[in-house]
């Protein structure tokens, strides 16, 4: 099994919408389009949402390397009020380290205006993923 | 309209069956029952739903003096894995302001064990909200 | 040697005039007169001033059960700046935890003004400090 | 005056011996040399120290505009322990923003290993600083 079918089981960004585009070793893309069941009582993009989209980032890109890595600690920051279209959220290992690695998740539109920024400390357990090592880039 | 009921346009949260309990100036209890459908991949609650909860919570709170007010930036810490029961967030403005109110949210299991921890900056617009004062305790 | 005479090794924080005052098994608080010297350039208080107040008073609670604890990951929220008088920094270790506790620092002027809110997750390394236990509270 | 010129008055970072080596519109670069005056009693540089560092930088960068901008709330994460040696800050204003832009600053050592890096949402206010513009490369 691929990581990004491992990671299909995520089933509370499923029914958000989002999808894994590409994961690569310490690299990973996510997209997620933002409609009316996304909103908040204010008519925007409700924070978890975008949390639930930057989350399965950070879960692509912080089990890469194959050892089960969680989030210990996340700081998300709201740039911009999205209420419509895709949202893109890159998520990169800044810091590589076999324990406590250093993710960043930038959410983005179509365009490349930024939406919320994600940074999160990630804890890497012992323990291996029943999946495929991903040698180059994995397109879902 | 009372804002418990504002806040049911919360279709996000609402989804993710997220219900506000309580509202009193400066506090808020909201709930939500985890359910195979708020699982990641690895069997338990997505940190993006702890966070729909929280920021329900987080809006339920900051906006209970009446006016607008949007999170800016909040910190979520993740203390304890959820795979199923009751989760309550209990929100408080640890900081009271005009402008910008510091907020915490934390959330726990029926029996008191704590699951995670919200922080958040907020920004209170100047616009107000189209909901009843709340003088005392709401309960929805 | 107790544990407040072992954190007066802390010679940043011992610079900027940070003292002990109290330490318990999950508490602690600490005091620090700000004075010309911890002024930025707009003449109030620079938040690294109030970083190293909070970050000793950190110290003092994560290691107050004995075992050499790191911070991960820290966030502090300015509420209101400060350019004279003396601070207090009470730190609690809000979630006990024997690997990856959660530590809320709060910084106030005499008077109970809020000035800061530090939150960190730490990290509870092996090592034991070479220091004797708390059992109850400590004066330093 | 020029912006790099106005830091100095910065007194508890020139104390801690952080100077501003770069200033442009959107970036700075900053530095200290980490000396036993800078350690915690564990014997490394005290989270405060590297605070202070990130903060003269995120000064220069958040300033770098000419409008007198602040600091709400920092995220500092700690990636790996020094105790001596150079170490350098760079800062970028990753969301420009007329109101509350979000900075960040990472902090190396001389071979760019990563030493700690902090996320900072400012609040620019409508006051503008007693210092000339800044047009291209601020030297100090």
């Amino acid at each position: 099994m691929k990581l990004s079918e491992f990671l299909l089981n995520d089933r509370f960004a499923r029914q958000a919408g989002a999808e894994i585009l590409t994961i690569e070793p310490g690299y990973a893309k996510v997209r997620m389009e933002v409609t009316p069941d996304h909103l908040n009582a204010t008519g925007v993009c409700q924070g978890g949402a975008l949390f639930t989209l930057a989350d399965l980032a950070f879960a692509a890109v912080a089990n890469s390397y194959g050892q089960i890595t969680l989030s210990l600690s996340a700081n998300i920051t709201f740039l911009k009020a999205a209420s419509n279209g895709w949202l893109y959220a890159e998520a990169r290992e800044v810091h590589h380290h076999n324990r406590i690695p250093y993710i960043e998740v930038r959410i983005a539109q179509e365009d490349g205006t930024l939406i919320a920024i994600m940074t999160s400390s990630g804890y890497r357990k012992k323990d291996i993923l029943p999946v495929e090592p991903i040698t180059d880039t994995e397109q879902s």
